[in-house]
């Protein structure tokens, strides 16, 4: 069988997107066949410009009729935050196969309504994931294996950032990302998603309460000359920042079974200057420690406490070998992997779950949580702090 | 003239302090001659043994008549933080010029009771400084000059944390260190004082309010077999910690006239496994950025945001050239420094303010407001991460 | 016009040039489109598979016919090296662009008759390329273009070295890479041959002559069970290794002129334990130095000595900038790429030099001048490491 | 008893032998008591206010007196290469243990000479050790016990540079270090030797012929306003470096027995732009490898291949527990050490070896083979890179 694919959507995620399907069948055995069918867009020039750029045998502008076309099997979502919800949920009900990139949703009630959408749809055998594309970096995924095998021991502390600094300049002009309205939210949604859901796959604990402080550092930005767009020229009129530039949070996860409950602390922020998309998460534990950093993407950071006292340190993985994650089927050891590769691994772990008729991770169910935790950071920003629970 | 010493305590600190002043005036060409004259304790034999060991001409075991004596020009105390106040403020009153270990002192109170006393000196003449000492390590002073020179323009935001990890082992021992009547604060005190500390030197801004939570990770441990001393061998009775294993702060810092008023988010553990001092300060401004590593001390890392853009880079400067703050009197470049250097540089910087007539830095206001900083963080933890102001 | 590709061979860099010509029409705009029409090899069932596999429209066995077939424009030869020269020289006669994957040839004889036909087929238009892709990793090429600008004044010094360690474990069996009438040489020729080519990228400098000595470190291996392939079970027959494990190279560079004619220093190992793929070029000059590593192949280090003198320091530049070589349409900034972007790079300026009509570079002949270098180590080793010419 | 030491020179290693001296005794339990009895110099006025600074008791110009007083038990040589033999032998024959700094001597006739006087003192019980301090830098130290210990295997190669880059602009004046007469050697004896002998401490291996060039990068100089002295004015008038700037070495190590005899790589530099005090050694083995960098002193790289293949990296151990080489007395893990404390461990050694009656390492038989190293270093660099035996 050969699943066809609708990619509703076609800026930057959907270059990544299209570059995971055409890329995974050449290196993985995929268990069915994959074939990128369609991509949508709302203006017919472009997405027809798109669909030859990036190789998809068709474009159309109804992703409400594409998404109940017969031939379609997988609907691809990469479109702006607020429009997940009714395309996937109408997908869903279509009987497609579901991935849409992250965040879930722009608000806790669209995710909600998702959730419930997907648990609906999984009764009848139809599949969805959410986009935390960095679950299947290699290194990060050693990460995350290296702790359920129990080499850190119990968790002590996590610590998870994603820097940025692509605002640093005052006079940088507003783009939709500015815009709550369009954006949902800024650094803390965008990004801050990431390091929420990397720390939570990481460890498998899950954030219980959390109480952070959200802040915009430049409040007012030259407008663009033609309209709120991705980008352009800045115009002399300014407009104001309604989304936030950094997020500094304090996290408690819920413990594990008889264990402690451990704090995390986070940061999101558009404004570290000199970091371009820092990515990190460390994971403090009894017997040894982890450390991620998305701009070393292929290395590990990896602390056993349990070798003799005067032979511990951190230790530089490369996760490049044949038997680590991901990697068998790529390149000789020590040739590296990119950004793009961890597309092609959500491709391939999704076509694998259809075919294997198992729920694929992460969940809606799994951004409706992280959905959670980001309303719970902004709730108690607005409460001074306050902790508040993330149920 | 020559300046005589007398050190008020002779644990670890006291062998860090004598070691900075035997070794500056090798180096350094000190306005006033020092001398190390005694070393006072309360053992007789310990002290006597202290003072063969390192270098003081006498020892003693009252410091009430040492601090009385004419021939004592400086009083060094480095006993643990609940007796400082006592002892400090004798001694100014007593007319000699006092160098207090950090923290200021266990409380707040004190504190203040130890700033007016140096405010009341400071009229006659008498000099009071505090030790953090690791302004003083070339790196962190590179940094500040750095930022004070507008090199990274208006500040942005700060991260500094400081993590250890020798309570990693759940099974080891209760010291003084856990006890809170003792110690007067875990990680928060310990180390935390030093992460705000910096953090305020490198940026020349004070935090104005803090929200944060503090946490014992392990919350009982073995007694020590012979009572609550340094270390020693378990027993098979338990013992309840009663300070903090971590604290997590986000704090305000006071705006600079006209600018944005940066968050700053910090850390303080020993829990941190691998990590073993691990004191990070990161400053992220308009034009650029700062970070140091106590773990790389002869290291800063700078980024020049003004540089053409595909030359942009954090940089590493090994800072040990000739004209680096501190780095004239000692080694040819290349050369490192370790951690007591900076116990010397605070040697040198005392005496020069003692000749020139000057207020040397840190001063006993400067510690208090760091005693004020953490408290607030403690009533901010025990207030659900409520905002504290530092006032 | 569209230009279509025969591949002769498909082994690892088979897959590799696929993934080369597959990705980049995806991401750069190419003068001329083009088509994967035919591999080629000589198993009709393996290489039908591999068609299937790296996405090739057709399959054939024998290489004389394709690259005299009308339809095809470029042929692509990624075989062993002692195939190059009769199937390069062939497909230049019959008037096809040629890439081909280094070593160029496995002697200097063969890579001086494949430059001449090469220069021949210049003369009519012909194009043809050999595949030191590395010179194609935006760092490295970065790491020119700084060279290139004056960025580090005059050259004096250069390293380079490649360690891997894949040959560590003594036992591990002997390969057709081990015996040198298949491989024609070790260490040496598959990876100091990129060390040397990228110095000299770099550098814009030739190396004029040099000393040095080729080493085999485990003399004698297991033979594989079936015969000297490519991996396979050990037997308990030992075989005698024929190529170097590792190869040690002084060289001086022919001077820009009225320069100083630096030295150079080379390594090519496969017993670097630790290390998987460290191609490294570090190199020094007047005013400022660059190094580079292709274990962290999006970075690039550059020192610039006309800096202030306390703000000098290594600077870890990521080349993920849109205005970095190569970048412009690939991920935002901070997104990494990966081993396999060189090959799409290479695909790239091959079509792009096919269509302006210019010769691309590296060009046979600097192949063949590699070659030689090779050639002369290999002599100045049996001659006790006299130092050798490389005209 | 106590041990009484005169110390012949007075320039910046006198300032660090001071230093060791000085401090050692107050870290460590020596076995017999030190004192810092007479530096002697050429200018009387000089070399008093040396014994000022450095906190000498007495000061005296006539070493031929100095090295008959009854009162002196060591003889610490610290002059330039030139007067190393003389001194050493005529202390040694008046029976007092010698410290000479390297390198040993500048000839290797010198050398001899002293070795054999050294051989002899030795049957009086007399001591004598050559000062390869970075032997005692605690990394470097734990580096040479993990490969004594078998921890990496079986050596197969072996890479030792030393890098600094302080002549970098070609209009830094003509000084002492340049000129054959006094200094006997440029960048291969100053630095180069403690590459070659660092190497031979980690390894345990003696390197038995040598194949290598040298040369003159900058070869005239602005000479000195004042004559070839140490530093300042520079004239307008040039003089001819006769040294040299830039050696480049391979060699065969003797092999353990059984054993493959490895090749090493020697590079040393003072045209390394950016690379200031940059020693750096690192051993491969069977087993797996260290590496060791001056410029991050207080770390050891270390690589266990015989850990399972998907947890293998490069490992940074802090090299500053108590149970790490000389660290017991000096802080906590985590505090760092600095260039200087190499010279209290070698005093603490040499103590140890006079008081217990055994040889000190490195002897000057140690030394004595690191001079025929370089020797034969020259001599090859003159024959055109031929293989030189180093006996």
């Amino acid at each position: 069988m050969t699943l066809r694919i609708a990619m509703i959507g076609h800026g930057f995620m959907g270059a990544a997107h299209s570059q995971g399907w055409r890329v995974a069948p050449r290196f993985f055995d995929l268990p069915e066949a994959v074939e990128m069918a369609v991509v949508v867009g709302r203006n017919a020039d472009a997405v027809a410009a798109a669909a030859e750029k990036w190789g998809w045998a068709e474009s159309a502008t109804d992703w409400r009729e594409v998404i109940t076309r017969e031939d379609i099997d997988i609907v691809d979502i990469v479109t702006p935050g607020d429009s997940h919800a009714e395309i996937a949920i109408a997908a869903l009900e279509a009987g497609k196969h579901v991935l849409v990139e992250k965040p879930l949703a722009n608000t806790v009630e669209e995710a909600e309504a998702m959730a419930d959408a997907a648990a609906r749809a999984a009764e009848r055998g139809v599949r969805s994931m959410v986009g935390f594309t960095y679950r299947r970096v290699p290194a990060a995924t050693l990460a995350r294996d290296l702790v359920a095998a129990g080499r850190i021991g119990e968790i002590r502390q996590v610590r998870a950032s994603y820097r940025q600094d692509w605002l640093r300049d005052a006079e940088g002009p507003m783009t939709w990302r500015l815009d709550k309205e369009r954006a949902g939210s800024g650094a803390l949604g965008d990004i801050g998603a990431h390091a929420i859901d990397l720390s939570e796959y990481i460890t498998g604990l899950r954030l219980a309460s959390v109480s952070g402080v959200v802040d915009t550092i430049v409040a007012e930005r030259p407008l663009l000359a033609d309209g709120v767009g991705l980008s352009g020229t800045a115009s002399t009129e300014r407009g104001i920042v309604t989304v936030d530039d950094v997020a500094l949070v304090s996290g408690r996860y819920a413990a594990a079974e008889g264990a402690y409950a451990p704090l995390g602390s986070f940061e999101a922020t558009r404004f570290a200057t000199g970091r371009k998309n820092a990515l990190r998460v460390e994971v403090s534990g009894s017997l040894g420690a982890v450390a991620f950093d998305l701009e070393r993407l292929n290395e590990l950071s990896f602390y056993d406490a349990t070798l003799p006292a005067n032979e511990q340190g951190f230790r530089t993985i490369y996760v490049t070998e044949h038997d680590h994650p991901y990697l068998a089927p790529w390149w000789p050891a020590g040739h590296m992997l990119g950004y793009e590769h961890g597309f092609s691994h959500q491709a391939v772990d999704l076509v694998t779950a259809i075919a294997d008729g198992t729920q694929p991770e992460p969940s809606f169910a799994d951004g409706l949580h992280v959905q959670r935790v980001l309303d719970a950071v902004e709730r108690s920003s607005a409460a001074g702090s306050a902790w508040i629970s993330t149920d």
